[in-house]
């Protein structure tokens, strides 16, 4: 098995860094366009065949050294009782929102066998991989799973999620202490089923300031660590806008820290400490410049993990719909190339 | 006059911190909403003397300690030939975004006389304002101008603006430096129409990498500092999500270094360097919040400013359109009151 990734992970030495992309699944390959084509996202997500079929698409196209399993970071909210709707060009709508105690109150605290088919994508999905490649599971924090629970859907300014937070304190950490033991439980089953390590994604967490960070999320998510840590796996922690809290992050917990681009690896690293491993970080628009400037851009990046046990390649985000297929696979050969020990 | 503003700029002592909000004038308060009933954004902008009574709106009913200038940053782009139009509840809408070099040399090069109604609305506000209290002309920054003109509006990912910065780097500096110059030029109008300090909106500046940022930006964003210098008013430099490239936005120039909500006041400061004073930096919504915690929160930046000389008390970002006025009357007065000297 091609086991870079896990020993960068791990911060082991490697031949070449390993490198896989978040949305590696996803519009910007033809392949998924024309099976989404004839599925809604929902269905892909829940027919386990298909998940499994999604996620190998990448991997049977480009040198990737990971895989991860295709799902949506919404999925644990939909089985908590939330109408979830993929609306077309609009991203994901929750028509029914959380906004007070009691819809709090209203919610399933799932065991998660409601997410059972998950767990069947990720044991399809390693045995169609045949040991190829890792297989990453993932979810979404607290923080970012109750941001689409209260906006009903993505926002700017995160007006509704903060003035809960302000106004009501104890229902806020009643909604985070939920989805905290809810994620746990969801991670675990997808490692059981055969994950070999988790990413956790904090997506839009860089929105808090540093203090309501610790005030407000941190806790929660050093729950949901404290309750993987025994599994054997390693755990990726990663968030975007994320440069004020990136020692926060690393105390919340993690074996990888997720940089996103706005840092320099190298000063984003320190700030974590090198008894961490770092992921990342690509601005992901850098995948629609011309060859060479993504040569010059990976090289500045290599140049800054500075040949250090413990980098995963990364984008700072997910692949963006548009983005050049070409430039995904040129990248991937780049990072190996310039990365070769 | 009340010059506790223009001392803080100046890192002077003040008898408390100074307070001003970004959009103080806006959609929170009646009377800005009775007016823009009647009048659209750009006649608003356009008429001297609605300009000027915007302006002084929330100088008549808060004790703020600075009036900034009612405008518009794209007003510089629709002299330059940009077809601008403020669609309902959409923000602004470039019906003719520049995309490529026959685009940037469509572009008039203006010298700032068709911008001469802002320069009558500061004459206009001066007047009004008898020496209450200081009034700031603004602008926006080239790379928050460059991003509205190309991609034709607000955007999520910056596509289509750093596509053209990364394919075809002569044109973009070729639109920077122009819009740079104009810049210069239009702050130097303002200045010499009698604003006492100028902000320069760098506000989605926080969307680069530092290289980027370095690269493509800050040159830039250098001439107009150099440009102002000797106009002998401060000069403030704003941006959001910058918490990675603070550093670099001090040396691009400014007397006075904006500081979005992310990062501790104090931690921010330490990059910046204390040899500048610093602005900010509250999160707009925390005024969604209820007084005590408002409070705590005003408490917690004042006591990291350390009643260090050079602090102006702000937001991280503008006043949203829903904020509850009496909260940000509340939010003045608890911030003269806690940092009585």
């Amino acid at each position: 098995m091609n086991d870079r990734f896990l020993k960068a992970c791990r911060r082991e030495p490697v031949d070449c860094t390993p490198v896989w992309f978040m949305r590696q699944a996803g519009r910007y390959m033809a392949e998924y366009r024309s099976l989404r084509a004839k599925h809604s996202m929902l269905s892909l997500c829940k027919t386990p065949e298909l998940a499994a079929q999604v996620t190998l698409q990448p991997i049977e196209r480009f040198p990737l050294d990971a895989a991860i399993i295709f799902a949506d970071i919404l999925l644990p909210l939909e089985a908590m009782g939330l109408h979830l709707e993929f609306a077309e060009g609009e991203g994901p709508v929750i028509h029914n929102p959380v906004r007070s105690r009691a819809d709090v109150d209203g919610l399933k605290a799932i065991d998660g066998t409601e997410l059972e088919y998950v767990a069947e994508a990720v044991r399809q999905a390693r045995k169609a991989l045949n040991g190829r490649v890792p297989l990453i599971g993932f979810a979404g924090a607290p923080f970012t799973l109750a941001s689409y629970a209260i906006e009903g859907g993505g926002s700017r300014n995160y007006v509704l999620t903060k003035s809960l937070m302000y106004r009501e304190p104890d229902v806020w950490h009643q909604l985070m202490d939920m989805l905290a033991r809810v994620v746990t439980g969801y991670l675990r089953r997808q490692i059981r089923a055969g994950a070999q390590a988790i990413q956790l994604f904090d997506s839009w967490v860089g929105c808090l300031s540093a203090g309501d960070y610790a005030e407000y999320v941190k806790p929660h998510v050093q729950l949901i660590f404290a309750g993987l840590e025994r599994e054997g796996v390693p755990l990726i922690h990663f968030g975007t806008g994320t440069t004020a809290i990136l020692r926060q992050m690393r105390e919340a917990g993690g074996d990888v820290i997720g940089v996103d681009w706005r840092s320099h690896l190298d000063e984003a690293w320190a700030v974590i400490g090198h008894d961490r491993a770092v992921q990342g970080n690509l601005d992901p628009v850098a995948l629609y410049a011309p060859l060479h400037e993504i040569e010059r851009r990976v090289e500045d990046i290599l140049r800054r993990a500075g040949g250090r046990n413990g980098h995963v390649f990364n984008l700072g985000h997910g692949i963006l719909p548009t983005t050049p297929v070409e430039h995904v696979e040129a990248a991937i050969n780049i990072i190996h190339k310039l990365s070769m020990r």
